[in-house]
C-alpha cells in the first residue's frame, strides 16, 4: 500500500467493498429475513434451539490447520492473533457446532437439537453469484444414534420448504444411505483400502448423473470421458460388469419406497454394511409414513450421493422440481436447495469419543432465488408516504403530519433534503417507491387542507398512452388536514 | 503452535472460543432477536431502510490505517489479503455506512435513511461483560442538513424504547448541541487552536459529571483531582471565572426547554456559533412538540456531551431512569442505553465533499440487560413437549404423536437418545424445560391411551414441603390417544 500522503495530495480511500464481498439493501435484507424467520418457526416447533457462535474461531478448532505448513489452509480468512494462535472466520456452521458440542458436552441436553443461521466466509475465488460472505441456515441433531433423527430432519425440511412458499409438488426431498453405496462398492469389488482412488472417481461420477446422463457416467466409470471442449477426464477403470453394478445402483429408484428397497437388497447381495443401509432406509420410510410424509414429499432415491468422505449413513437432498429458464433461455429444473446427512466423527476430533450427528443445510441464496422465481419473495417492501416540504418554516406542521400517519401504523417520511426544488422532492418520492406524496403549500395551510398525490396511479398514467381508463380516478385529491390519516388509509387500500 | 503430531499422540484441538469471544444459546438468541425485530418495526415505519454491509472491509475504507506504521491500528482485527490490501472486520456500523454513502452516492435516495443491526468486532482487551464481538443497532440519516433529521431520530429513539418495553417515565432522551458548547468555550476563552488540549480535558471532565459530581468536575477544570486511590489527574488549569462559565453551562438545565434555552442564551453571550446552537435546540424542541413528544420523553439537557471530536451539532442520549441494584447491592439509575448525534465529515474522507449526517446507536446488550432487569426480556422460551420412548420398536407411533402435536402448532419432540434408561429421558425433559412428558408403554398402547405428566406441576410439588395445595390437581393424567392434542392443549393453558 502506498503512502497515503504521497504526491502531497490528500489521500482519498477507495469507497469499495473488498473483492468478492457485497452489500445488501432494503428488500434484499427483509426478504431473506422473512424467509429465515419462517424457517426458524418450523425449527422451533420441532424442538430445535437457536445457537449463535462467534464469527471468529481458532484455526485449530476449525480444523483447517495442516501440520506440514505454517499457515492455515487456503479457503479460510485467517490471521495470527495474540498468544501465537491463528484465528479465522468460520467457513461453515457445522465446524463451530462440533466445537460447541465438545466444549459444552456436560451442560447441553443430549441429544442436542440446534439450528443456526448466519454468514460464513470463504477465501475462494469469487465469481458471478459467488461471494466470499454468504448465509447458511443449518439444523442438526447431535447425540442421536437412531435414524429417527434423520427422518425427523427430512420431515422438518419438507415443512420448512412449504412454509416459505414452495408448494407441495414443486419440491421433493430425496433420501439415500451411504451404507448402501458402500455395500454396492463391495459387490463391485471396490471395497479395499487400496481402491480409495477408484471409489473417489465413482462417487464424483455418480454426483454428475443429472448433468452427464447415463452415458457420460458410464464413460467416467470406465476408461474416461472427453468433454465438449475436448478435455479428457480419466475414468475409474471399472470393468463392464463392475460398471453395471454401479449403474444398477444409481437407477435403483422404483415407483414406491418398498419396491426401491427390494431392488437395493438384490444389488447389495450378501454385503453386511449394505444390508444395514437398506434396513435404515426402510426404517426412515416407515417413520416418515407414520407422520404422514408420503412420496409426494419425501422419496427414497439411490441417485443421491452428496459429496465425498464426510457422510457415514443417511444422506438427503431437497430438490425443486418446477422449471425455470436458464441464462440461455432453456427450460431446466431449478434443482437442489438443501442437503445433508449423518456424520459421526466431527466431535471426535476434540474429545476422542465418537458422537453421532445428523443435519441439514439450506442454501439460503438459492432458496431465495427460487422464491423470487416463483414470485413469492416479496416481503413488506412498500415505500413510505412522503410528506413534501413547500414551506421550510412550517417544518413542524409537516412533521406533525408524519407523526399522525406513523401513529396509525402507516410508514411515512417528511422530505429532509433541501426543499427548494419541488421536482427533486417528487424524484425522491419516486426513488423511495412512495405510494403517496402529501403536499401543503401556504394556500392549503390557510384553508386547513392537504393535497394527496397518488404516485402509483401517476406512474401508471405515465406508462399509458391513453388517459381514458384513469379518467374517473383522480390522481390527486384535496382533503381536510383533519382527514389526512383516513384519506391516506383509503388511498392505500385501493 | 506446536506440531500437532508431537509426542506420538493424536492431536486433540482445544474446544474453546478464542479469548474474548462467546456463544449465545437458545433464549439469549431469541430475546435479542425479538427486541431487534420490534426496533426494526419502528425504524421501518419512519421510512428507514435496512442495510447489511459485509463484515469485512478494506482497512483503507475503515480509516484505521496510520501512514506511519506498516500495520493497521490496534483495535481492529486485520490481515493482509491478496493484492497487498489489508482487510479488517468492521469495528462499528458507521464507518461502513460512510463507505456505502460514498460508493452508491449516485444511486441512493438523498437523504438516505438507513438502519443496520449486526455484530461488530474490536481487538481490545476483553473483560467482564466486554467481548470482542458484540451487536450494534444503528439508524442514520445521510444527506439531511436540517436539524429536523435530528429531531426525527430522537422521536424514533423514544418510540423504539417504548415498543421494546421501557414504559414512558422510565426513560428520557436528552438533547444538547455541540455548537452551544463551542460557544461556551469561546466565552471561557478556550476557543483557539492552541487550546485544543484544554478543551479536551474540559469535555472529558463534563462527561464525568454523573460520577464525580460538581466538586470533582470543578477540580478537573482547575488544577486537577486526586481520586480515592490517591492517583492525580491533571486539570485543564482554568481560572475560577472560566470554571464558573463551564459549570454554568453544565447546570443550565431548567424546568422547561424554553427556560433552558433562555439560560443558554445568557451563557453564550455574543458567540455566533453558540447562538446558532441555541437556535437549533429551539428548532428541535419545537419540532418534537409538534409531534407530541413532550418533556416526559425528550428534554434539552446541556449536561450531555458524548465524547470528543466526532460530533458537530446536536447530540442526544437515551437514559433509563429506573433504579437497579449494582453489584454491591446499592441502588443506582440504570443509565445510558443509546446515543448519537450529528457528524458531517465521515463521507468527506472518500469524496472530498462534506455530507451532513446524523444517527443513533443503541447499545443492544445494555438495553437487553435493562429489559431483563424489568422482567420484560422473555421471548417465547417455552420448552417442548417431550414424547418419551418406552418401546424402541414403536418409534413410528411416538413420531406420529409429535407430528400431531406440531401440526397443532405445539412445540414437541420425541426423545432421540438411548431409550433404555427412562430416568435419563425425564432428566432430558427437565433440561429442556419441558412442560409435559408424554408416556406410552405397551399396556397403554394396547388400551389406546397415553399418559401426560405435568412436569411444571411436578417441579412445584418437588419444591414444596406439603402436597396439600396440589391435591386436587393431579400431576399425571391418562387420556385416549385420539385426545392427545386437545389434552396437551388444555394442560398447557392451565
Amino acid at each position: 500500500m502506498s503512502d497515503p500522503k504521497s504526491n502531497g495530495k490528500t489521500f482519498r480511500p477507495r469507497a469499495e467493498t473488498p473483492k468478492g464481498f457485497r452489500d445488501y439493501f432494503g428488500t434484499e435484507v427483509t426478504e431473506r429475513k422473512a424467509m429465515l424467520d419462517k424457517i426458524a418457526q418450523v425449527y422451533h416447533r420441532y424442538g430445535f434451539d437457536p445457537l449463535e457462535t462467534s464469527a471468529v474461531e481458532t484455526v485449530e478448532a476449525l480444523g483447517k490447520f495442516l501440520p506440514d505448513v505454517d499457515r492455515p489452509n487456503e479457503g479460510v480468512f485467517a490471521w495470527l492473533g495474540e498468544d501465537a494462535d491463528w484465528l479465522a472466520l468460520r467457513y461453515d456452521l457445522t465446524a463451530p457446532l462440533a466445537r460447541v458440542a465438545a466444549q459444552y458436552r456436560n451442560d447441553l441436553p443430549s441429544p442436542y437439537r440446534r439450528y443456526a443461521m448466519g454468514p460464513v466466509w470463504r477465501n475462494e475465488k469469487p465469481g458471478p453469484g459467488r461471494f466470499r460472505q454468504f448465509y447458511q441456515c443449518d439444523a442438526d441433531t447431535v447425540g442421536a444414534p437412531s435414524v429417527a433423527a434423520d427422518a425427523e430432519i427430512c420431515a422438518m425440511l419438507s415443512d420448512a420448504l412449504e412454509i416459505v412458499g414452495i408448494p407441495r409438488g414443486d419440491y421433493v426431498v430425496k433420501v439415500n444411505n451411504r451404507k448402501v453405496l458402500n455395500g454396492v462398492m463391495e459387490v463391485a469389488g471396490l471395497a479395499g483400502d487400496d481402491k480409495d482412488s477408484e471409489r473417489g472417481i465413482v462417487l464424483r461420477a455418480i454426483d454428475k448423473i443429472d448433468r452427464l446422463g447415463d452415458e457420460g457416467v458410464r464413460a467416467l466409470l470406465g476408461a474416461g470421458r472427453k468433454d465438449e471442449s475436448g478435455d479428457f477426464t480419466k475414468g475409474a477403470g471399472l470393468s463392464d460388469a463392475q460398471t453395471d453394478v454401479v449403474m444398477g445402483f444409481i437407477s435403483a429408484k422404483r415407483a414406491t419406497g418398498a419396491e426401491t428397497t427390494t431392488r437395493l437388497r438384490e444389488l447389495i447381495g450378501t454385503s453386511v454394511i449394505g444390508a444395514e443401509g437398506v434396513d435404515e432406509l426402510e426404517m426412515i420410510a416407515s417413520l416418515l409414513d407414520s407422520q404422514g410424509y408420503g412420496a409426494d414429499r419425501i422419496i427414497l432415491d439411490p441417485g443421491v450421493v452428496r459429496g465425498l468422505g464426510y457422510y457415514t449413513g443417511p444422506v438427503y437432498e431437497a430438490e425443486l422440481t418446477f422449471e425455470i429458464l436458464d441464462e440461455k433461455g432453456r427450460k431446466r429444473q431449478f434443482g437442489s436447495v438443501a442437503g445433508g446427512g449423518r456424520y459421526d466423527d466431527l466431535v471426535k476430533r476434540f474429545t476422542g469419543q465418537s458422537v453421532p450427528a445428523t443435519g441439514v443445510s439450506i442454501g439460503v441464496d438459492r432458496l431465495l432465488a427460487a422464491l423470487r422465481a416463483k414470485g413469492r419473495g416479496a416481503a413488506d417492501s412498500a415505500g413510505p408516504v412522503v410528506v413534501t416540504v413547500m414551506d421550510r418554516d412550517r417544518m413542524a406542521d409537516y412533521m406533525g403530519m408524519v407523526a399522525d400517519l406513523r401513529r396509525a401504523g402507516i410508514r411515512a417520511e417528511v422530505y429532509l433534503g433541501n426543499p427548494k426544488n419541488f421536482g427533486n422532492q417528487l424524484k425522491y418520492a419516486d426513488k423511495r417507491a412512495s405510494p403517496i406524496a402529501v403536499i401543503q403549500g401556504g394556500t392549503e395551510a390557510e384553508a386547513g387542507v392537504v393535497i394527496l398525490k397518488d404516485l402509483i396511479l401517476g406512474a401508471k398514467i405515465a406508462q399509458n398512452a391513453t388517459l381514458e381508463e384513469w379518467k374517473d380516478r383522480p390522481a390527486q385529491v384535496q382533503v381536510a388536514r383533519a382527514d389526512l390519516v383516513s384519506a391516506v388509509q383509503k388511498m392505500l387500500a385501493q
